[in-house]
């Protein structure tokens, strides 16, 4: 068959894919690797499962319970037995708590890092494929548990470049929300099913409180809310009344400058405003007795309110928390898409969940734990400009002589061996400018030249292409007049002279 | 729905796939950063594709020829586009190659480390999810690529731990064999289909020559060989005057005894041999002068035959070679499962394939490469005792008494604000035995006890326990009665003296 008849397969990524080149996968790798000394510090093990799991073994956790069809890649193997791509870390970590749990110490600390996968509409910025970095305690109810991820997670985002102040870890507790919708009279502890449907609405709507505000809020508990799209979203149907109840527990977090005025007694006082809310919930009780001993807990580890506070508005969209809910925000502005300033938002969330491994093993087995949006928080240091990928280009040796491939070949070794970084042209070298655009997009600081002449001396050219991108761009010698672009040194010299221009 | 009726899912990681735990992770981690080290002052740069492609894209470059029916997890999207798990790292590297082919760099050296996916059946140690670990020069025909290909190869080895002299980098050229099964004439340079199957057949007999020797290879060019097992194996049916020119070709590589004697001229002379050999073959002559290149470029920059041979045993299966190829063999001998005797072999291959690229863009895109069988190195790195995960269990400090978990909480803080990797015991603390058998489960150099006696005072009770174990296995307290196995301080002086029981 000719090449013609042959139909080309397009050289294309699958949709919602994509690739990651040179510092885009080092700063990435950067920022796990300063994480991971923490999570590490703090007694938490590597724990690498398979991309792959048993459909059964993932089950229906899908983390976003608005938006039930999201879906996970799968298909059936051999056997007949459905296979599945992960789309999260924590339902492999529940598998393995339940597969090892005679060999696992318990509590169990581990942190987990890599891809997951998500069957879902790509979209701007929204990826099928995408990293997430966890760690999570199996086998723990104390809160002091839930306590230690929080404070691990300050560390992690201050050790990573995020300075104390350009970010809060909030806290919330699933049981304090409950109580106040027992009090609201839309959970009755007798019958848990009662009022189901209510009760999301409220939870999505206490979740949008950052965007629309309290009106916005209380329309959604009431009638409904139609958006600025003309959009219509039913409401939880709730009373006056219960509307004022939630209300008020939403306001229990203060005003922003009351924050300010008092932080350090902050937690406190809002402990005290939830208890009051709350009045004789058994579960709302234990709830708020819960936070009060976290924020215990981690003040007396230095972990105080100006970076970890009690705030009643986070929820956490997903279904399967049932104790404390954290967040973790930055609070710094960053400008959006228009040009308008906004807050840069949650880059971590996390909380108690104690029925994943249960569904393996019948048993209750307490767990909680964090999960980093690396995406987000690699944009948000970028944004700050605090992203350390490498992105040094290498030293370029040119080959002006084809038959002299060896004597440069014996250039780079030399360099290498110093530890510098340097790699020889490889493609057609019949070309010099071809060589230095190559040097150029390579974002080469030295070019190394060695022609006939040169070689006859026993001397080599350095070219400084930093040196000569600058005079380039600013179009005058007279600044650089004390630093040569170019200087013949003899080739024994090479290693210094490379390493002196590239101290400069 | 009650509990019993409901059928619990098995908590089980697919066949053929495994969790990897602590140390495993760290240990790989480790080599992977120093082989990336060694890339990257190489001037090849970071990629990573996403673990998905079309299968449109991933093509049917499957590696190995023997086993055709080997297959790849894939299943259809909505769109009714067939997607699939990548089954290595050099098919979306020719996907990104066309792809990007107006923006990459050319020539483009990139290097990808990541877990790929094989639908085989799975076997003791054949895992159907592992690391690959690659480096290829896509757009570079010259043989100083290559050069640099085993030049970095040997530098990769020696900087993970496989010291010189325990491996050794063999080079051939598939050209050479070309020329030499031309001479045999069993390949017609003017109808190159003709005794493909043939062909086929004396490679794979001569990849097995270090298996079967000369004996066992002469079988199999001419009637056939049956194995100790009774499976007979078809031959190639060549005559004795053609099994005589292969034969004469095996043993250009001369004795081992040959080999030590005269190491320096070894490639040297074995170029020499190979070019009597394949006569007047144009390819085999192209094919002996590239080997011939290739070696002085090595030699150049310190690459002698000590690291880098010639060897005209190297085959390489995948059917895509076209030029020189390579092997990393490791030469140290460890034990087998029956406690025999074996040199532990390759842990690394690659070569030059100019066709895949051409795939897509129907253009000609010359590129060579090499992948480190990940697995295989670790294993070797453990078997000289060089592998490098951190195994250090954290210090634990234990609960005596659950109302002062803020107290225990600061000790960990305070020692992981010196670096030092801690944590609180977050089980039930009602046994105490419970707590020290946790505490030896996660390898914990040091327990940390505080009761009511010691808070009062102010103190807190340091317990040495890898000293306790040694005492224990040892049943004598002689030896160590200068070292404490616990002391009691004042808890202002933890770090301190948790640190000095840490440095002895």
């Amino acid at each position: 068959m000719s090449d013609a008849k042959i139909r080309r397969p397009k050289a294309e990524t699958p949709k919602g894919f994509r690739d990651y080149f040179g510092a885009e996968v080092t700063e990435r790798k950067a920022m796990l690797d300063k994480i991971a000394e923490v999570y590490h510090r703090y007694g938490f093990d590597p724990l690498e499962t398979s991309a792959v799991e048993t459909v059964e073994a993932l089950g229906k956790f899908l983390p976003d319970v608005d938006r039930p069809n999201e879906g996970v890649f799968a298909w059936q193997d051999e056997d007949k037995d459905w296979l599945a791509l992960r789309y999260d870390l924590t339902a492999p970590l529940a598998r393995v708590a339940a597969q090892y749990r005679n060999d696992l110490p318990s509590p169990y600390r581990r942190y987990a890092m890599g891809p997951v996968w998500r069957n879902e509409k790509p979209g701007p910025g929204r990826f099928r494929q995408f990293y997430q970095c966890d760690a999570d305690t199996v086998g723990s109810a104390s809160v002091a548990a839930d306590a230690e991820i929080c404070a691990m997670l300050s560390d992690a985002l201050e050790t990573v470049g995020i300075p104390r102040g350009d970010y809060v870890v909030k806290v919330n507790n699933r049981k304090v929300l409950n109580g106040v919708m027992e009090v609201a009279g839309i959970l009755d502890p007798s019958d848990p099913t009662k009022f189901e449907v209510e009760r999301g609405i409220v939870l999505r709507a206490i979740d949008k409180i950052d965007r629309l505000g309290f009106g916005g809020v209380a329309a959604l508990l009431m009638k409904g809310r139609t958006d600025e799209s003309g959009d219509f979203t039913e409401g939880a149907g709730l009373s006056f009344e219960q509307v004022e109840v939630i209300e008020s527990y939403l306001r229990a977090l203060g005003s922003y400058e009351a924050q300010l005025a008092k932080r350090s007694e902050q937690n406190r006082r809002v402990v005290k405003r939830l208890r009051e809310l709350v009045g004789t919930s058994v579960e709302g009780c234990e709830g708020v007795a819960e936070l009060e001993a976290i924020a215990e807990i981690l003040d007396a580890g230095g972990y105080g309110p100006d970076r970890i506070v009690i705030d009643p508005g986070v929820v956490r969209g997903l279904g399967y928390y049932t104790g404390p809910v954290f967040e973790a925000e930055l609070t710094f502005e960053i400008l959006d898409e228009k040009g308008r300033k906004r807050s840069f938002g949650s880059v971590a969330g996390g909380g108690r969940y104690d029925g994943l491994v249960k569904r393996f093993t019948g048993q209750d087995v307490p767990a909680t734990g964090v999960s980093i949006g690396v995406d987000r928080l690699l944009a948000a240091l970028r944004a700050k400009g605090r992203s350390t990928g490498d992105t040094a280009g290498p030293v370029v040796v040119t080959v002006m002589d084809r038959d002299r491939m060896a004597d440069y070949m014996s250039m780079v070794a030399d360099l290498r061996n110093a530890g510098i970084r340097a790699e020889v042209y490889l493609g057609n070298p019949k070309n010099f400018g071809n060589q230095l655009k190559y040097a150029d997009k390579r974002q080469s600081p030295v070019a190394v030249i060695q022609g006939g002449n040169e070689a006859d001396k026993g001397s080599v050219i350095l070219k400084d292409l930093i040196l000569g991108a600058q005079i380039a761009k600013d179009a005058t010698l007279e600044e650089w007049k004390d630093r040569p672009a170019q200087v013949e040194v003899p080739r024994g010299d090479l290693v210094a002279a490379v390493r002196k221009m590239l101290a400069q």
